[in-house]
């Protein structure tokens, strides 16, 4: 039996398992990430919970094959750096030396949303396919392509970011300083925001009492409000789920992978979101007369698919 | 010396070459494709240059490694099939078995914009490059991507259409049936479409001293009423930039290859082209803060590109 180590590095808490190369978790542990600490307090901890990983198995270093680090952020594994993260302060950390030194286990790195994606095609959702295209609805949307069963980082080796192809240039402003990227649209944020315009101007609107505050708007609320019958939120989420399916639609032209999955917070709404979303796509995949577009799947692993597939990205 | 056979299928010629496993054409010849002709009369003038090809040579049947065909469509070389043309009345043409029938030699499909791709990637512009996006400007946008020297066909074998990926969804209604995709603000037929707009909106503009009937824009009348300093057509070419930089941008994303070819007729115009969309993409491609964009170049091989790369797809 072989072993990995995956640690999940979120902006919250810095999450690890012991995972075999068939994708079990054997054991699981997470700590504050504490993401204002200097760096070398953060990769201290990172250190000790993939020790606290392998000692669970009461496994030596050299038992190890490999860690795995999923990153919030654009990385590049054959350099073995973090080019910058969107929660920490990090900018060109060599960040798999950094770990190799304090732990004497090989290090590889890619971006979280591609360690979630591998995670669901070996041991979750996905599992069976090829290669997949996952959607995470999150905060923005993340991104990533499997293709053989292993991370595709770009031809170039730098890492793919499908949250930030345009949707509707010009548009909404996004984090990375363009306007109009997908992710403007089609996030859960996105979402809440699209939501508490509707509120602003349909103050008769049921949403008002699923939430009656815009501060506590959640990406939960317009699902809700739709379930009891408010017309406003049923034209506000077939709206979304057009933006959704449009850029999904895109990533697919340019792609054509065996299946779509769709994870985050958002997935949460199972049918109730991928129903639509299917008939939708339809539209937006190329040629759909001819050729079938990919099945959609829910996300089944939730948090755990990050640690799974960044333990599983070397395999 | 290997001996291929490639076929580039147009709307208005059938263009065929004897290429040899370096990328040489050492013969060519063409026909006129007669678009509203039988399958049956089509297929055999294909068969038809073909052998001419391989007789330009000498050469027997078995000397052929394979004929390679460029389709302007949906194919999938592992079924052999043509989904569907955009200028033939083809669906669903077991293509590969009707011209290994008729020519005795092993046949594979590919998009004539994927071909175009290889062609420059083995002999022209991008040598030496592993990976390309190959962006062709013409009456829409075509697109390739090439891995490690090779088509990428998808994931799934389906091909990849990057033309139609979303740039201003709801916007312009695209041959398709979506509306806003790339290819209706990129394309040779958008620009034409925003001259046109801007004549009718600036009747002071040079641009009717350059082109004094609408009918007759073309692609070069902006460029040439720029370089004769007209602010509505330097307005309207940076405009045009914009979008083509955002769904350069928008690729270089998903895919991040080594370097971008601009192919078709608009690449004529040069650095005049070149250099402003390389100064935009770095505002387009993702973290370009760290991480540099890829360099873009100018097609080299005009139409040879597409049979060459026809021929070599199965190299």
């Amino acid at each position: 039996m072989k072993h990995y180590i995956g640690i999940d590095l979120g902006g919250t808490n810095i999450a690890a398992g012991l995972v075999t190369e068939t994708g079990e978790m054997h054991y699981q542990c997470s700590t504050p990430t504490g993401a204002n600490r200097a760096t070398d307090e953060i990769l201290a901890d990172m250190a000790a919970v993939a020790s606290l990983c392998r000692r669970s198995a009461g496994l030596a270093p050299e038992d190890i094959c490999s860690i795995g680090i999923g990153v919030p952020g654009a990385v590049n594994d054959a350099l073995g750096k973090v080019y910058f993260t969107a929660n920490l302060d990090w900018e060109d950390l060599p960040l798999s030396r950094l770990m190799r030194e304090r732990t004497g286990i090989e290090t590889h790195l890619a971006n979280d949303a591609d360690c979630a994606a591998l995670g669901e095609v070996i041991a979750g959702g996905a599992a069976g396919y090829d290669s997949a295209v996952m959607v995470t609805i999150g905060t923005g949307i993340g991104g990533g392509f499997i293709a053989d069963r292993k991370i595709f980082r770009g031809w170039s080796g730098v890492g793919t970011e499908p949250g930030h192809m345009p949707l509707i240039y010009g548009g909404e402003l996004c984090g990375c300083g363009c306007r109009g990227c997908f992710e403007t649209y089609a996030s859960a944020t996105a979402l809440i925001r699209q939501t508490r315009n509707a509120m602003r101007a349909h103050p008769d609107s049921l949403l008002w009492e699923v939430c009656p505050e815009l501060g506590l708007v959640n990406a939960k609320t317009p699902f809700d409000a739709a379930l009891r019958g408010d017309e406003v939120s049923i034209r506000l989420l077939d709206q979304y789920e057009e933006y959704l399916a449009a850029g999904i639609g895109g990533i697919i032209n340019l792609s054509r992978p065996h299946c779509v999955i769709i994870g985050g917070g958002v997935s949460n709404q199972g049918e109730t979101l991928l129903a639509p979303l299917r008939e939708k796509l339809k539209k937006y995949c190329y040629a759909s007369k001819y050729i079938t577009p990919p099945p959609v799947i829910k996300a089944q692993l939730g948090n755990d698919a990050g640690i799974i597939g960044a333990a599983l990205q070397a395999l």
